[in-house]
């Protein structure tokens, strides 16, 4: 799997250049920037979220593999130029500075699966004027989305506890997105996902056995099952709740016996149902057949259900739209770039709204005596003084000089990311785990 | 353009099988019921929402014309069929039948850019059930996430009455579902988008000229309006915001004379600061210089913006966002299939919760004698009696046995959507133009 999405990261896939993936507008900053001379000073743009979706208390910064996986795709096809240049859109000295274009900056960035906060530079570009700007859009829009399904997932798999989340949000939202989606949710703790294409680009968990239309294709739930578990072995998962539950169970139990994986709950309250379906299970004799409810579920829910006698959830609607908050609000804003001698000089806008802070942000997160985070200390223009403090770095290289660093990609991206999202998360403290709204988990500290 | 689109449409892009843009039990479901044979039954499947978003008068149907081009390009390739075998997600037989997969059915449904109400039949799918199944998750996909847009943007584009409002979403959501994002936009009656991808396929009005960062990369504004204007010509928009507005505004008059085309405001209080910039135009002699505002705006904003010297809206978030509902929660179901003698049986779930309607539905909407519409009239097995009223038919057709109707994809069914967007958004009653919350405009009767 890995070298397969290693060669199709390097852009074996010829339909999907991600260069339009933009506004308009990228192209034609290039376009007056290059007349004027400034499209190549040296520039540092950041990526940054100025605040959480309201009352979250921290964030998860996702897409990172993605977006280097698409950035080695971001060139400008034939056809692509073709069509600016009919449009209209940039003259023939940007046309020709597009048709050569290929990153050859530096990108660093928090590494993906890293908790986030306000203001955290979770990425860093450094090139010129004209190449950082291109990505802008594209940059902004895989992050901002992965991010925000990952963030409302490793609330779900921290509500969870150890008990299994799975992603089964594919319908509810754009079936490319439902891809990325189901990759984030794996980065935040989910132990699978019924999505096939991501299972196939980064060699996740994949499940899934079947629908009601299922049972009501055949003549009776009798019928349905028999073929199910004849299909599949009498570990499969029957769904149950088609006609009348309780009897269901009781078929699903004939069908495979003993040996049945588990029953899955899709309707109803499924607080009461589980409690029903446990006692049936336990009666007929079915002690190790698993619960699996699946229902409209999102973080609160899940909460709820950790008294009731489940053994793994299926999430979907409010895993894909973020539970509530469907973007995570990040920027890519211009904070240094050089002047006509050379020199960088640190830039922000300074109007009314949407402030930001100029030249290049350095964070650390501090630590406590105790191990556990404190702190997301922020020096600007040079490295923060951790005051004798315990520290971590943050920020790692994700390209240097134009080479993709691979091992952030493909399946053994998704693994460390992983990884990471767990580390980083166990490293929070308490109220990181508290649901109800508040302030994030840890005071963003400008040095 | 249309021609290269039905090329793309009928499958030239390789890399781009819609194939595994899928649940894995749609497969599993299919490897069962070959085995017991069910899988060649004939199947009715529909799909419909069961409400609308809370406090939502109505929906706008989107995504038919993007379904069908993907329709055309659901097709497993030997590679993803390989790692299905080598996953072991299917048996032999089910990889032979994936294989040679061609959707031979007939689907039927609401044009797109119609307006839909809870219940209403927009799609129905008629094919055997591995046929249909296959293609549950794909076309809710599809669906959920184009109609969640259009709805959105229905409503801003009502609030703007005869105001343009431009597409700039992008960067707030995932890649490709910005691409959807923009043809759900324009759909719904927006007049452009910044999203290229959108432009190039859909041949759709795309535009944008500069962000902030152009501004702070030149050393001074003065610098960055002059190099703009020498770039675009006066007619070009000047962002004023990013020092001071006043003096942004002067600066811009003095680089691009009385032809400058617009100002772009992006942060601040809105409606105060149109005010001021239209006093400080007209002040200077630029009376026809348009004001374009692009902060942060959802239908609400808009509505509030009508009575300021706003010329044009920008939209971003909440657009893409589907304003608060993110997904139409449209569902796929069963609802007739043939028993063991080929007699057609309707069926529908029954234990608690979600339950459906079985039968075939038979759409019509129905006129007052002023001419508006009065109601979502729905038979189910049949035609129902409009008892006298005037009426209007639906459903048209989308595949005929296997055959995609050309004329709902690619630009012109852009083209159509939008004029039916228009007619069916003309008909409905005032309230649909409320922004508060209240009932469906029309009742859904089933007759």
């Amino acid at each position: 799997m890995t070298v397969t999405q290693t060669s199709e990261a390097a852009g074996a896939e010829p339909g999907d250049s991600t260069a339009l993936r933009t506004d308009q507008y990228e192209l034609t900053m290039v376009q007056a920037a290059l007349r004027s001379g400034a499209a190549h000073r040296r520039c540092v743009f950041e990526v940054f979220a100025r605040s959480l979706p309201a009352g979250r208390r921290y964030g998860v910064v996702a897409g990172t593999g993605r977006l280097l996986e698409g950035l080695a795709r971001f060139r400008f096809t034939a056809e692509q130029l073709g069509w600016l240049d009919d449009r209209g859109i940039v003259d023939e000295p940007t046309l020709e500075f597009l048709r050569d274009y290929r990153f050859s900056g530096t990108i660093t960035g928090y590494a993906e699966g890293e908790v986030y906060l306000p203001h955290s530079p979770v990425l860093r570009i450094e090139s010129s004027f004209a190449e950082a700007t291109l990505l802008e859009t594209y940059m902004l829009s895989v992050l901002n989305h992965d991010s925000a399904v990952a963030s409302a997932a490793s609330r779900m798999t921290l509500a969870a506890v150890d008990r299994p989340c799975v992603e089964m949000g594919s319908r509810r939202t754009q079936e490319a997105s439902a891809t990325a989606a189901a990759r984030a949710a794996m980065i935040a703790g989910f132990s699978g996902t019924s999505n096939l294409e991501a299972g196939r680009r980064w060699d996740v968990a994949t499940l899934g056995t079947a629908a009601h239309a299922f049972t009501l294709l055949h003549d009776s739930e009798q019928e349905a099952f028999a073929t199910q578990v004849e299909a599949f072995g009498p570990s499969t998962s029957l769904l149950v709740d088609t006609y009348d539950v309780a009897a269901g169970v009781r078929r699903a139990v004939e069908a495979a016996g003993a040996e049945l994986g588990a029953v899955r709950l899709d309707s109803g309250d499924l607080v009461e149902q589980a409690h029903e379906v446990r006692r049936l299970l336990d009666e007929l004799g079915n002690t190790s057949t698993r619960i699996i409810v699946t229902s409209d579920l999102d973080e609160y829910a899940i909460a709820r259900l950790q008294s009731a006698p489940v053994d793994s959830y299926g999430v979907g609607t409010q895993l894909v739209t973020g539970s509530g908050a469907p973007t995570a609000s990040m920027v890519y804003k211009l904070v240094e770039r050089t002047d006509a001698d050379g020199a960088a000089v640190p830039v922000a806008k300074t109007a009314v709204g949407k402030r930001s802070v100029g030249g290049v942000k350095h964070p650390l997160r501090t630590y406590g005596a105790d191990g556990s985070a404190t702190s997301e200390l922020i020096g600007v223009g040079g490295a923060p003084d951790p005051e004798g403090r315990a520290v971590r770095e943050l920020m790692v290289p994700l390209v240097v000089d134009g080479e993709i660093r691979a091992e952030h990609t493909g399946a053994a991206g998704v693994e460390a990311a992983r990884e990471r999202h767990r580390a980083s998360v166990d490293e929070l403290p308490t109220a990181a785990h508290r649901l109800q709204d508040g302030e994030p988990v840890l005071p963003t500290v400008f040095d």
